[in-house]
This record gives C-alpha cells, structure tokens and sequence, in this order.
C-alpha cells in the first residue's frame, strides 16, 4: 500500500510540542510525517535539547511520498510572529499557532494528509492575543464548516466521547439539550462504524445529574431529556445504554460489554480516562470530514527544552491516525 | 483494650441490605456489632438465602459488652411499615428506613455506639413517600444538627472528599461559595487529622470549570471563589494544593504526595475513585460528631435474595469504622 502523508502540528511554540516531534524522528515512521512550524524554532530546540535531527524543508509544491529516514524530520516551515523563549507565552504567536492549524487542516481537507496529529496549543494566550479560541476541536470545525463535532478520548480498552467540551460549568446542564444529545450520539456511532471499523457500536450513556437524577430527585433532564433522545435512537436500531450513574458506569460490569462511554460533559468523563490512561491516551475528534488526533497533555511550559519529556501520547496519537487512516470507509 | 459497640442499619429492607448483614454473620466482628432492623425481615431473607444465623434479639436496656460469635448476629428488631417483597420498593417502609437511622444515629449521640456503618437506601422511595430526603449524609447532618458535613469516598491510596454532594448538576456552580469551600476544607483537615491521624495533611483541590478554568477563559470560579479562599487556607498553614484540572488531577504525579482529593461534585471526583476501588470503597461521613462509614454501592434490588453479592464493600466500611475509632482524637 502507498504511504500516506500525515501533518504534525507542534502546537505552542513555547512548550513541548517542538520537542515532541524532534524526539520522535529519532525513529522512522511508517508514512510521511510533515511537521508544520518553524524550522528556526526547531533548529534552536534541537540545540537546546541536544539532539541531532536533519529538518528536511518541503512544500506544498513537491510532497514526499516516502517516510523521512530515522534521524530526519519533514518540515513545512511557517513563520513564528517574534522569536519564541523557551517556556514563556508569547501572544505574538497566537497567530501563528493558528496558521499551523490552518495548513494542517486545509492540507486535510484539499488530500494532501490523509489526516493530522495535533500538540498541545495554550487556549489561554490565544484568547490573551484577541483571538477567540475554544480548542483545536472547534477550531477544525469552524475551518472544515461542520456545524457538530465530537471530542473522544481512547486509551487501550476505554474510549470516551463528550456531549459538551469546554463549557464554564455553570453553562453545561442547558447546553445539554435533546437536538445535541441525538447528533453527538449520531456522530460517535457513525464514527465508531467508519473510522473504527465496528459493525454495531455498543455505547454507554451516562446521566447529566449525579446517581443519573435517581428518578427525578436529583433533577429532571434524563427523564425530560435524555431518556426519550436515546429510545428514538434506539428505536432506529443503535445499541444504547443509559442513562447511567457516571460514579459507576466506569466499572467491569459496564466496560467489558461496550465500545465507547459518552459523558455528558468534559471533567464527568476524562478523569477515568487520564487515570486509566495516562501517557498512553490520545483525543480523537469525530465529525470532522478529516482524520485528526490529538496527545492528551497539556503544554508543560516547564518542562520545554528539559528533555524530560515522554513521546508515548504522540506515539499512540500517531498509531490511532495511522489506523483510522486505513479503517475509514 | 475494650470492645466498642457499632451500629450497623442495612438501609432499604427490599435491596441487598439485610443480604449483607447475614452474610456478614458468618464471621465474628472484633467488636459487638449491633444491626438495627426488623428481625422478622431478617428470617426471611435468611431463609430465602438459605444461610442459618442465630439472631440474637437486643435492647438499650441491656447491650452487648462481647462480640457475637461466628454464625450469630445482634438485632435490634425495629418494626417494618409492611411486609417486605424481596426486590420490591414500598413507600410504607420509607419511615421504618429513616427508624433505624435515628436509633443508631441518636445512639451514637448517646455514646451506646461508637459508631455505625450504613448499608445503602434508596432515595426515591422515601422522597415518592413525603418524606424529604437527599441521602444518609445530609439526615445524619439534621439529626446531629450539624451545619455542615462532608461526604468523602475513600479506597486503598485514594481519598475524595466533596465540597457539593446530591445536587441537580445546574445547581453545583452556584452551590460552591468562599463559605460552602472554607467550611468543607476546613471540616476535611480536622477530621484527616482527628479521624485518621494524619498529623500535617497535604490536600490535592479540583478546579471547578474544565481545566480547572483555564485563566478564567472557561469560567471565572477558580479565580474569584476557590484561589482567594485556598490563599486565605493556606496562610493559617494548611497544604493545599489546586486548584487543579479534574481530569489531570488523577494520575500518579499529583497522587503520589496526597493524603485526599477535593472535588468541587460529584461526578467529578467518584467515578475515578469507584474506578479505582469498586467492590473495596467506603463512604465516610466527615464533620459529624459522631463515626459514619457506608457501603460505597446501591441497594441492587435485583440481587437482592439471589445471594449472588460480595461483602467486599461492607467490610471495608466496618474496617474503616474501627479504625476511625481507634484514632478519634
């Protein structure tokens, strides 16, 4: 089989992303993986970290069509908007951060990757910068026009999908509403069909209240919400089960019999998966009309240029593209 | 040294409850151990189960010094409101379930007990009776009239202490106050100290918002509620730590140098510690001037007769209950 091409997105400049893909290409990968940033700031990071890493420049113009030799890294290089310091945000490069995402995605969309591996990004100086930012899930869907997309995380033997991301908490209970239930849940089935290759996804629902509102006691939306969204869905022949208690789905009795969790919001769901899996658990957005993952880190400012770092989230962020990439109908 | 008494109230008498006090029989107890329930409701359920336990029928009147031999199991006959079906919720039992918690409540007050272990009831059937109740917590609270209590889950290397509880999730951010957290906090370091000897506990806090808000840009909590009040902690020389994202917050670079977590609710901080601990977690009711433990699981009404349940969960509280006594300050 032809290899395909992939993006690499180091994400903030200032934090472990650079790092990140200048470890990695310690290692030949088994396609082409281009990283989008700048080559100044990898060849600084390089000298910083002390490894040695050949940064082989291409361009849209003449794409590789064989992986990069161990030791090598393809680069896409992109202009930073002021030098980075290693370990201090800098809102100068809110924007290039953007542009990485763009070239990745747009690469995605128009069949240059067959789909694109993201690092960290700080949402925080983004924002800072007078950019409206809400994460790279948004961000892909804004640029792909997909009015609804899907934030999963997997790790080996759980993988949790989210009706609401990244929400003021205050803002979750009203944001989960029927029409999004039905076409997250849509979503993550079709998704677990086409890019994951399972005939009949079994999904775990749980509630949006603790003890899933016992009843109505502990408040109304499974029962004015929730359970009628998931019978008509059921009723269609998708194998749901729930609304249930999010304290103990998440235990042998549920896991061993489903293929994803779908949690009603971000901090119900992830801690079990982070716990569970941590440092091997990757984000994948569902929806999208590209492939994308993600590492499950954040920036690490601290740890930037230590070489203290661990690439196993890229890896497995990697291998999960790479899969969907020959999965996908 | 003497033994002390405990009460033991096996909650719902149609769910695993009173299961799980024959089966619990079969074993001595290192202390008298006294259940709190009708002892008609006992012989049935023994002879469903077919499990032969002497009960041995006492009163305030004349408490047991020694502890019950293997096979044996002291009763406290407390009257039902009716006939139990096995499996079968009946409103008129809601008011024999809160008898019992009364009678072990108020004889820990008294000093009869040193401290009781509850067995799970279920909400619903006493609110669908008129009676207001949102769990064992809060009616121990009333009937110790204590202001404030703490529900805290605890399995081996994890403890989780909640600053809300059983509350509808819209309802939890405005429930989390500078006064509601300072009372919590404060409650949790006491009795890690007083309860469990713990003489300098360090304390891991969450973050209300995803991301624990990220600077604010998803919700503004942290910054205006929990950091000020954390601050203030802090400065009367309390080690506390946050506030923290939830879902990072969970993995061994953080749990490692922590005595509990502090989850702002409760699907926030449960599932991973049910993850963790399922059929080994207790429930320990913190604030209270009185010992409380539970069972960390439901009332399993379709288990309930099948004998097909583990005591996994309710030797632990009883352990934890012994323990607590052993340490109270």
């Amino acid at each position: 089989m032809k290899p395909k091409r992939f993006a690499l997105t180091p994400g903030e400049p200032a934090g472990i992303g650079p790092d990140l893909c200048l470890l990695l290409a310690s290692q030949a990968q088994p396609h082409p993986l281009i990283a989008i940033t700048s080559r100044d700031l990898l060849i600084e990071r390089a000298a910083q970290l002390g490894v040695a890493v050949d940064l082989l420049s291409v361009t849209p113009d003449a794409w590789p069509d064989a992986p990069a030799p161990a030791g090598c890294l393809y680069v896409w290089d992109t202009p930073l908007g002021a030098p980075v310091v290693t370990g201090q945000l800098d809102t100068a490069n809110a924007a290039f951060v953007l542009d990485t995402l763009t070239r990745a995605g747009q690469g995605c969309l128009d069949g240059a990757f067959a789909g694109m591996i993201t690092a960290p990004v700080h949402k925080g100086v983004i924002n800072e910068s007078g950019i409206p930012f809400s994460g790279h899930t948004e961000f892909l869907a804004d640029l792909s026009q997909t009015a609804q997309v899907v934030m999963m995380l997997a790790t080996r033997g759980l993988r949790v999908a989210l009706v609401t991301t990244h929400l003021p908490l205050k803002d979750v209970a009203d944001a989960v509403t029927s029409q999004r239930l039905e076409r997250v849940t849509r979503i993550l089935h079709t998704d677990l069909r086409e890019k994951f290759g399972i005939a009949q996804p079994r999904i775990l629902v749980c509630g949006l209240n603790p003890h899933a509102g016992e009843g109505g006691h502990l408040g109304r939306e499974e029962i004015d919400i929730i359970e009628p969204t998931l019978e008509r869905l059921r009723s269609e022949g998708m194998d749901l089960r729930g609304p249930l208690p999010a304290d103990t789905l998440f235990t042998p009795k549920y896991l061993e019999h489903c293929d994803a969790v779908l949690a009603m919001y971000h901090d119900q769901g992830l801690p079990v998966l982070k716990y569970k899996g941590f440092g091997a658990a990757v984000n994948v957005t569902l929806g999208l009309p590209i492939i994308r993952t993600s590492v499950d880190h954040g920036t690490a400012l601290d740890l930037a240029g230590s070489g203290r770092i661990d690439t196993g989230s890229l890896q497995v962020a990697l291998e999960t593209a790479y899969q969907m990439a020959e999965t996908h109908l």
